[in-house]
């Protein structure tokens, strides 16, 4: 069957693939085939955003995602806030740049005025994560990059990386279920990606210490929004979301019970933050060549 | 445990890490720990690359690895040089670049002038997989970014660009068990790297089919060259490759047996080729929101 990369070979099962006959394709015949037609039809389609088209062949978000952490309700429940003191000159210019970027788009954003409501915390999560699934995946490349030009072992840190650049794009898959971005917030998001890709990346080349501890800071400061969000849910505007019922994606990524709400939603997502915190305040405590503790979805 | 985010504590785990405690880390109660000191004793660390230094706790290199297909001896076996035709103009530019690159490629390795022997060969294998697990990481970025830029699901794609991007850095790492790189080839691949991942990166903003066709056609080339490396092992110059060893490494990442020669290695190696091969193809004739057909580890 390896013999399929010729241009009639190739256009026929392109059309397969759209027909959605995944299971056609070559596959190793040791290995189990995709049990795609019946998991399919068992799993609710209302998240796939595509307003209705091939939704029927159309495997739902999160069908294939990284190892994760599966979080107990006691994990959920025992996040706190903490704060790692800085250390030396890296450490304190990392907080202080976290400080900075918090105290503009909390102005900027009108989070601190006012009454908060649920248009308010939409906004807010959604452009976070926008922000947040950046720094894994361009740390997880430079590393690649680095492994290959200077043909050395990375020390097992790119999958813990990627794995948080996951983790952080499904947060914002999960927020998208509640939201319909209006174009301005489209023309902030691209505008921030620009910035911020840049600027982590240089920064990433001129020091990765700096550069996890910055996450290590941001993740502190996730893990009080979405506290306050709790709050708000438990005790303030957010009530709703005690009842609301989650999301599928959010159901199947962090296999919450059928009847999980979107308080659950909140608490999984908190604990992924508070993961992250750790996990970069580690990564930036170690040195680039050390080996990378966290194995794939712990 | 959540509470572990303070100055004090993320020094004390980090000096625990450094001892090799990794069993320490403040894992999620419900998963199962990682079987580190069996497993470490038994793999030999010869591939470890850092002079024994910290080898004794060190994981050796392909620990966690993706899934990616494991091969069976017909597979192997059956892999055939291939070409898909050109259909259009974007098809044939990618052709074009391709032709070119290798021509050129040819004529400065030496490759195409006297003898073949282990050396050329392991300078070739290892400088064009420097350059092989560049477009795998490089998509999976650009389609990451898109997906929070644009706020919208991947499609189940970026797994399987991570998975070829790590598989051709494995590819790398399994050849230098072989090979010292000397000052000038870590210079030429420094610089091509830095050439490469810029015009890689830009082409894929213009053009993804552009891109995916490309690398189905570098891959023809791959399979084209592994096929000669076999000739080479079978009838020719390298036959020494026919009883020598494969590395450990490459007996952990494609499952081989533990007597596998080098011979298996390039078998395995050439199936990877071809398996990219289709798969590029195939995405570079699907539109980049249509779902990718390939499952992890397929
Ligand atoms: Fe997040
Ligand atoms: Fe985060
Ligand atoms: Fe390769
Ligand atoms: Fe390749």
């Amino acid at each position: 069957y390896r013999g399929l990369a010729d241009k009639k070979e190739i256009n026929e099962k392109v059309d397969e693939y759209r027909k959605g006959d995944f299971d056609t394709i070559p596959d190793p015949g040791n290995l189990v085939h995709f049990k795609t037609k019946d998991a399919l039809e068992k799993t609710p389609k209302t998240d796939v955003q595509d307003k209705g088209k091939k939704d029927k062949e159309m495997p739902p978000i999160g069908t294939y995602v990284l190892p994760h952490p599966i979080w107990t309700e006691e994990q959920l429940h025992d996040v706190q806030v903490t704060h790692k003191e800085p250390e030396g000159f890296v450490d304190k210019a990392a907080h202080k740049t976290v400080m900075l970027f918090r105290g503009g788009f909390d102005i900027f954003s009108g989070f601190k005025f006012g009454q908060r409501n649920e248009r308010k915390w939409l906004n807010r999560i959604c452009f976070l994560e926008t922000v947040a699934g950046v720094p894994g995946m361009v740390a997880a490349m430079m590393r690649h990059m680095r492994s290959l030009r200077r043909m050395q072992r990375d020390q097992g840190w790119i999958h813990t990386l990627l794995e948080e650049a996951e983790n952080e794009r499904m947060h914002l898959l999960t927020a998208l279920q509640l939201k319909k971005p209006s174009l301005f917030f489209r023309l902030c998001v691209i505008g921030s990606q620009g910035v911020f890709v840049t600027m982590f990346g240089v920064s990433y080349i001129i020091s990765p210490k700096f550069c996890h501890r910055f996450v290590g800071y941001l993740e502190e400061e996730a893990v009080k929004t979405y506290t306050k969000c709790l709050e708000d849910i438990n005790d303030g505007p957010m009530q709703h979301w005690k009842t609301q019922p989650a999301p599928d994606v959010a159901i199947r990524y962090w296999k919450l019970s059928p009847e999980a709400t979107m308080k659950d939603v909140i608490l999984a997502i908190r604990a992924d933050e508070a993961h992250h915190r750790v996990v970069n305040h580690s990564l930036a405590s170690l040195k680039k060549d050390e080996f990378n503790p966290y194995k794939p979805g712990k």
